[in-house]
């Protein structure tokens, strides 16, 4: 058996998630992305959502074959559990930093998510870094929103 | 102004390592990434390394237009602390999960890894789910590895 490294992928990051009715909404609504693949599993009382942006780099290639896909996580029972809360990794033992989203236009895209009432955790005016946003996921995931400068060429 | 969601992508992924050392190893050598970019700041004491596949999809695109990309951020000093370590989002309170790697032959690839001294969390043959590995990163963050039924066509 051999294996090819320059074959291998970076298919998915996956999280966990508290009520996937208002991550699905989050991550479609607010940021676009398609539900691309979904299984539930109502023995072990769980279900995955894979969601992600439907690109021409992706066209005829099966999930397992893409890139940039985010895999949402539900233990069924979270969501009506009101104390239940997950780490999402920016505390003081923290690892897990973030996603980031690269938009067309930083600024149209912030003021957008605005309007849709996404939390802010840091504008593109506060602090130094005047090219990024911050938002926060329906858990407090942090996402990072990034301007492809490619898109303005 | 207005944005278009349509050319919205998942660019990347960010973690925490305690020793660039240590994960540029792992995810080069035994996960076959290469480092696309890395920036280092020294007065914040900060570094940044970019990683992920050269794939066909990616051509011709900016760091900022591609998916796939995993951005591994080292505080300055961590590696020297031989008490520090990060939660990696798997315990009783963790939210974050893994990322996930598509590999052509997961067989071979685990054979691969073994090979290479990496930790194995759960192999193919553990439990009842033999499509799927997950392997440690130098930190502890879960890494699973699947198989592209693509590129067995």
């Amino acid at each position: 058996m051999t294996t090819d490294v320059s074959k291998y992928r970076f298919n998915h990051t996956m999280y966990r998630i508290k009520d996937p009715k208002a991550s699905l909404k989050f991550y479609s609504e607010a940021l676009g992305m398609k539900v691309l693949d979904q299984h539930h599993n109502d023995d072990a009382k769980f279900s995955l959502y894979f969601v992600g942006y439907e690109d021409p780099a992706s066209e005829g290639l099966v999930r397992l074959g893409r890139q940039g896909i985010l895999e949402l996580t539900h233990n069924h029972g979270t969501e009506n559990d009101a104390a239940f809360s997950y780490n999402t990794g920016n505390g003081d033992v923290g690892g897990y930093g973030h996603i980031a989203i690269t938009v067309d236009d930083l600024h149209a895209a912030c003021d957008r998510l605005d309007k849709l009432g996404v939390k802010f955790i840091k504008r593109p005016e506060d602090g130094r870094m005047k090219h990024i946003a911050f938002v926060a996921d329906p858990d407090g995931y942090r996402v990072e929103i990034l301007e492809n400068p490619q898109l303005k060429a």
